[in-house]
């Protein structure tokens, strides 16, 4: 049985999808069990109109929620009867569970992450890897995305070992291509860290390194793992994001600009909305925080209940391939070479 | 009279866009003269056609190109036959010749920059500026996008500084609005690059600096000038330019998808195409090399004609308004604070 704690709260539409897609998954694996944490007369209320097997799914009460607002280390440190700290504290204490999802603020689970559960030994910095979609139809994970703004060689080269290990777990990538983020192509190009990485990355006949990727080569399906560090990956993947939504706001307009284009669009209208949909971050799961001791995902803000559900099938394939004793056993013989 | 030099070679086009776009601006601007350099043969073969005032052009022989290919500092160093050096080497002794436009190599036109040329007293460092469209019709640059992959806080500060006197010179903005390329909008939020950099700009009351701005917030227009370091403003960039060549390849995929698609596609036709123009960079001139001795602008590689004639205009405007002069001015008073 894998056991996977929810925390309720925290999302633009919780704790409504965090319930619908949690059943969803329940509904469909047997061997899955669910502790929903957070106000418990609301979860029933959510719970009361839906089918599923009431012997796996349990409730503990929280009263409090983390904001997006609030000062995250803060947060946990003095929350504790908020639905996340009380997830993190029933992760870290209850060893029959195995994960943890959250659509709540990114920086309290960053902090829970560290001070409640703490690193695997021998990982220095826990990254956050979360995925988008490439153009042929694959996925693309970006290794960190935020969780660490300054790196060096060693953190980016445990960023390489845990994603590829991320893939292969949660998405049955064999051998996933693992590609430095870097200004140019050539092993010669980039800053000083990007420099002093490349070597360390070839060397590595553990991973499947394949060489430096630009930025624009992002979703063209030739990577399956990004490396770099937590602020260039932030700058990646929100300005990829930015220019998507901002190309689809053009084109809505384009659409609605006259009679002739609305007519035009009524013929693509069912293949533009598909177009939206493949572009939709939501309908892709979440970021893991990995390198730490226990699976936990992070969910987006504006997660619907398919983005529930996808994160917890995604901590689900995780716990079933034991990723963290993968990382574990990866990481010290990365270290003891 | 301006005087402006053009390197005729390096373009996937050239010497053909380099030549049209030159002989647009000579016809639209009475008071700007050309001189190009390349193989006098060829060059000659592509005026002949053309009608202009002979009086504002001349010609340098140079029979040599410097390709994409070769390490740039030793290109520069050793091919005193080739199109970029003589141009280079010309703009360095006439002190008639305001100013260059190349739609070669990068890195050697940076090496060139710096070795030929070279900075203003007080400039550290020199940076690229290009620009980008905005969804609200204007435009956006971004400084440093390449040529400085390592930077400290006094970078990005004479960035920032460089970077509005270029908008307010070049397209006549006044005031523009400054912000810092960052993962988070809140004054604490970054890398220690990033920390130290803000109340450094916060306080330096010649620029009109506005905050941090997430890179999703690139192409909203509500920013003219973004501050980063070379590696970011590459990643930025690039990233940007590849989500938009994805998302048009995605639309065109799905307009020819079915006959029903064609039909709608058929009706939207001429508003598509402008959407496309819109994007492409190649309708927006090109990029200044800032901080140094003489004003030096690189066109993209894939130039056409018109994107040579927006880099002269921009190169022109350069030279009308002072801008070398007014950042020289502006830098000193920076360090002299």
């Amino acid at each position: 049985m894998i056991k996977i704690v929810i925390d309720c709260y925290g999302g633009d539409n919780s704790p409504i999808v965090n319930i619908e897609g949690a059943i969803k998954a329940i509904n469909e694996l047997k061997d899955l069990s669910i502790v929903f944490v957070g106000k418990e007369d609301e979860i029933n209320n959510s719970l009361k109109n839906l089918e599923y097997d009431k012997s796996r799914v349990e409730i503990i009460n929280a009263d409090e929620i983390i904001s997006l607002n609030e000062p995250p280390v803060q947060a946990i440190r003095t929350k504790n009867n908020s639905s996340m700290v009380k997830a993190f504290d029933l992760l870290h204490k209850d060893d029959s569970v195995n994960a943890m999802v959250s659509i709540g603020s990114t920086g309290a689970l960053l902090a829970g992450s560290i001070f409640k559960i703490g690193r695997i030994p021998g990982v220095k910095r826990p990254a956050f890897c979360p995925i988008l979609p490439t153009m042929n139809k694959s996925i693309v994970a970006i290794c960190d995305s935020g969780a660490n703004v300054d790196c060096d060689s060693l953190n980016l080269h445990q960023f390489a070992i845990m994603g590829s290990l991320y893939l292969s777990c949660s998405f049955g990538k064999k051998n996933p291509k693992v590609a430095l983020l870097n200004i140019g192509v050539e092993e010669e190009k980039g800053d000083m860290l990007r420099k002093e990485t490349y070597p360390i990355l070839k060397e590595d006949k553990s991973i499947n390194f394949v060489g430096n990727m630009e930025s624009r080569e992002l979703l063209s399906g030739d990577f399956d793992l990004v490396v770099c560090d937590g602020f260039n990956g932030n700058v990646l993947i929100k300005s990829t994001e930015g220019a998507c939504l901002e190309m689809l706001k053009l084109l809505k307009k384009t659409f609605y600009k006259s009679t002739k284009n609305k007519i035009g669009a009524l013929f693509l209208k069912k293949d533009i909305y598909e177009l939206k949909d493949f572009m939709d971050y939501r309908n892709y799961g979440g970021a893991p925080m990995l390198g730490i001791k226990k699976t936990v995902i992070k969910g987006h803000g504006s997660s619907t209940s398919t983005t529930v559900y996808n994160c917890i099938i995604q901590a689900y394939n995780m716990e079933k391939n034991h990723l963290i004793e993968q990382i574990s056993t990866a990481i010290n013989n990365s270290l003891n070479k």
